[in-house]
């Protein structure tokens, strides 16, 4: 593995880990309980990655370095937790945004070096890039950011297609990690930054509910409906 | 693998991903979200299944028709979801339903054929039956299926050993798939319509509620009492 | 395998599989959901320790009687479920704490065996220890125990800590396993029995309340604090 790669590797290890520790911290955790969830985010999506593809020894478990990076930046966000605390609402998605994005252009990387097909490289840099914050979310009891309606899922495909797409093309690895890093990252943070979100396909219960008394043949039905973005933003602001 | 039980695959495969589309749809999730949750469902159990028999690469990594099977699973289901919505709510149940027996008979077929023991195999069925909806239902912050009151992991287990019972008889691959699969989905659609279910051990709370200001020492205390299933199908259709 | 270490890993099994049966008769299942939770929970932190480590077949696919001791744990636990509710609601952590303690050990144990450098052997502890226990109480849309205020990572890792210490200190396998068990054990017993709980760092929104209206330029700001134990076990109580 190049040196450059195991930095970004280590960027996006302590990236979801700062992620887990703000996570932890408005979950009232203890200092060990912030260790656990921030090594659960740093490292879940990489785990994945590794046992899917049949890379043994997890990334991990070959070098604990990994470990380090995750223990320093939890001590160190424990002492500087007095400034955090003037940045906004919005710091835990964008560095959640920046482990998104390296770890998408990581497992796609990682998946075309064991020579799988493309459309499986592009899942494997979204599952790597998702899984650790999906975990942190659910154990968190928070809802999960795949299921928010900004922009997240559609980054890491994003960048994950053109990361292969320039990999196809016979480009540098070097040369097509940063435009795909960069794609992920800028779409996601927009995303955050202006409520950028995609129509959604929702399920809306229809139909009279003045006159479901009365006609008790004309009962509600759930309809289909596409969401456009502008309505879907108003209600984001409810649940964040 | 043989061609018929590759297309059995490919069917569990589409019914799980469809579970998650509807699924999805239901938690206002945009497109890409929803491939995700289709995906994550699709490919969930047999993922499980792979790394614990140790079957490298795992299926949908040496296979990419498996992603293809998805992706058009969700396209097609985007364009339909304005007829989708003229089909009740047990659509879900009923597509989990096929996924269900498909992925129980292939789970412990495959773990047959890895030479482990019967029982380890009726589990792995059990496992690859269930663990894609399980994600699935814990991402959209839903009652997993295997918590609620109709039976569930019964008719998995059924199955599984029927299937475990007749290969053991030295009966042909073919023809003991047909009536594990059949026995799975038959008890689970006949529960769903007729919201059959076991009795249920449940913790319940007793002890006098009037009494407890006067009378201090009789502290509620919990007991466990059995749920006949006609109580239980009145409680079910609450928290559905 | 040896034989001591082959029967404290039964136990821990067997410990992880009544906490999930009791779980699952609070949450109302049926007798093979129950099974089902049982068998997550007891298999699970293990599952996870040889597939991370690469150790094939995983534990219970080698050796069925794992699956036999879930099933007879749990036949067990119904037949004396009368007497279970005897027992107060301490009950679940205090059988959780022996799960947490064998295996956080025999996951430390099998990381050194496997030459992995002494911080993932805790780690590996660690995740062996809460992993089974995480699924369960994901499942059971409970509280995570490791997010709850009570020492529950400290106790794992100093456990882990301790073993890891000992091995290198040359000291021979069985007794340096006695000494950290029993200290993971007596901190998490003692955790539940005297609400011991670390100082945690907590997001509190401050800023006048009252003023808020008047003053609109002075937002509610969120701040960490450090909050001591003494107020978090007031508040423990509460979503106990």
């Amino acid at each position: 593995m190049s040196t450059l790669v195991h930095w970004l590797d280590i960027a996006g290890v302590v990236a979801f880990a700062l992620s887990g520790v703000i996570v932890a911290c408005r979950s009232h955790m203890d200092p060990f309980g912030m260790l656990v969830l921030a090594a659960v985010t740093g490292i879940g999506g990489g785990t994945l990655r590794d046992l899917i593809l049949g890379h043994h020894p997890v990334f991990w478990v070959a070098q604990p370095i990994y470990l380090w990076s995750i223990l320093i930046t939890v001590m160190l966000a424990m002492l500087g937790f007095h400034h955090i605390h003037r940045l906004d609402r919005r710091l835990l998605p964008a560095v959640d945004a920046f482990g998104l994005a390296l770890f998408t252009v990581l497992g796609a990387r990682q998946a075309l070096d064991a020579e799988t097909p493309v459309e499986v490289a592009v899942l494997m840099g979204l599952l790597t890039g998702i899984a650790g914050g999906m975990v942190r979310d659910v154990l968190a009891r928070r809802v999960p950011m795949v299921l928010r309606r900004e922009i997240y899922a559609t980054a890491s495909i994003a960048g994950g297609c053109l990361y292969v797409l320039l990999r196809r093309l016979d480009i540098d690895d070097a040369h097509a990690m940063w435009p795909a890093l960069l794609v992920t990252l800028i779409l996601r943070l927009a995303a955050i930054r202006w409520h950028w979100s995609l129509p959604t396909f929702a399920w809306v219960t229809t139909g009279g509910e003045e006159g479901d008394a009365r006609w008790p043949m004309h009962r509600q039905r759930p309809r289909v409906r596409i969401i456009r973005p502008q309505r879907s933003r108003d209600e984001a602001s409810d649940d964040d």
